[in-house]
């Protein structure tokens, strides 16, 4: 098969469409032939040598693809040779094959094009595993997404308003902000005009209950501010740095939580793993799709060998939405 | 009714027992004559002038207490005048009388002194909520509290052993582990001598799930260094300080959880409310003392009106377990 290679790191040229050797489906794993796969921060960062693959994951990039089971290792039995799926990867992704454990594979959404699925599995696991398995966003609360119109912050807003909370968003331009508002999102911050924290405060006069954050240290100690009492901070990302000041004496009146965490190095099983985030998902976000409460937001569909200007415009920040990678 | 009075703020001294006016019950309040109280770090604090009483609390110290009720207050059918009770109190223990929500009151656990009560509200409901209800400590997980010889290490070290956790705890000498290790703890650090970071991570090869720490700023990269995947730090005290470095480089890849609580500054009811705490206290944690896995460590007990020794006392870190002080 052929594959997104990195002989080297660093600009997304060094990327190469390459043949590689066919991967063979393990115990408990399935062989997919990839149809699309989608860009993530992570990708960009692991293609700069910034962002090593967990350990027994593959060097090619691609942490979520689409397409159809081609081989069935043994032990699966819940899954068919011909099923259109989507999966959650911890790597492997920018490749015409790739192998995956069958707890990561999704259903294709009723209804959805198999190409734009490849842009679900990442978003939604993330924001589901943090936003409501770990902190538990209800109706009525103040949810706060930095970076409103990435991938992750157009589907926060839509699962989060489906959920019935408010929701407050961070963006660079008000075409994003326009977007954001559209998909749900009330409460909507220019970061290069205003104040988020001033922003969260006066519409509730509390505060956030819960804020997903990709930009780590440069927003901690703001972030701290904006939590309404008992709020949580899920720090998912570290794009404004990695080390900074927390102000304890903040966060001990109001009994403020700081998480940060990564999809990627879950365990497979067990407690706080992909398969239980998979199932969740599929349980709970999936009839949200079916119904179109939370569609998924594409900004561009390019074809794999053009991974390099899909990494470049993924950096650009001018996009609203995933990146997709056409395979086939 | 005599109280102890602060005048001016410093040193143990400027405490006064003096005349002050008798409280009155109101809605869905007691009256209790106070036999006991007992003395907190957060007492220390405000004798300083470094930590004011929450809006509307009264100025005298003193955050729990035990007693007799004297006088219900409108609306108050649950308890009786002549009721043997402990309270959980947002200040006004050291005096001879103290109103107090109905909804913070406590049974004393069969077979207890009355005086010995006095000890256990603020340590059962700081422990309970926030190792329990917060952080849900399990058998089978590792424990670790810091100050493992405190009012809130003794009672840590009993409950988490009663759930079924190994209990680690740093402390300042070998007497001090010695009853640490008494009372159920048996990853013994002394914090003059040994890093806990090493030896939490020797025990299990993981970490500690759940941390319970006082120090604040001093260990916050420590804790988050001795951190198991998905284990939380929960900051109560920040006798190291208030500010310090937290590196989200760390927490990520184990999804750690940073959070800090103070009971005080807890509403009275609702969600997170000290009428929850102290209704689970009731329920889960006095049968612990009914039936001796959990016991009340005193320290001292002095008349009130050695108050200033008593502080001296706590502040010397010779103590193991709390100091109270005798009203009647």
């Amino acid at each position: 098969m052929h594959a997104i290679t990195l002989p080297e790191f660093g600009e997304p040229e060094v990327m190469r469409w390459a043949e590689q050797q066919d991967p063979q489906p393990g115990r408990g794993q399935v062989l997919i032939d990839v149809v699309a796969t989608a860009v993530n921060r992570a990708d960009l960062l692991q293609r700069q040598g910034l962002y090593a693959p967990p350990p027994g994951a593959t060097e090619i990039p691609g942490l979520e693809c689409s397409g159809v089971i081609a081989e069935l290792g043994e032990g699966v039995t819940d899954w068919h040779v011909g099923d259109r799926v989507c999966a959650l990867l911890s790597g492997g992704g920018y490749a015409e094959q790739v192998v995956v454990p069958d707890t990561q594979l999704l259903t294709i959404p009723e209804g959805l094009d198999l190409h734009v699925a490849a842009a679900l599995p990442e978003v939604a696991c993330t924001v589901w595993s943090n936003v409501v398995m770990d902190a538990k966003l209800r109706a009525g609360q103040l949810f706060l997404v930095h970076g409103g119109g990435s991938g992750i912050g157009t589907h926060a807003i839509q699962v989060a308003t489906a959920l019935g909370a408010t929701v407050a968003v961070t963006a660079g331009s008000a075409y994003k902000l326009e977007r954001c508002n559209e998909l749900g999102a009330t409460v909507l911050v220019n970061y290069r005009e205003d104040d988020f924290v001033a922003a969260v405060r006066e519409h509730n006069g509390r505060g956030a209950d819960v804020i997903l954050d990709n930009m780590g240290a440069a927003y901690l100690d703001r972030n701290v501010d904006a939590l309404a009492p008992d709020g949580q901070l899920i720090v998912i990302g570290m794009q404004g740095g990695v080390k900074a000041e927390l102000n304890l004496g903040k966060l001990l009146p109001k009994r403020g939580t700081v998480r940060a965490a990564a999809l990627r190095a879950r365990p497979e099983r067990g407690r706080s793993s992909k398969a239980d985030i998979v199932a969740a998902v599929q349980e709970q976000v999936w009839p949200m799709i079916a119904d179109g409460r939370v569609r998924p937001i594409v900004h561009a569909e390019l074809p794999i060998t053009d991974a390099a200007q899909a990494h470049r415009l993924l950096d650009s920040d001018e996009t609203v939405g995933k990146v997709v990678l056409r395979v086939r």
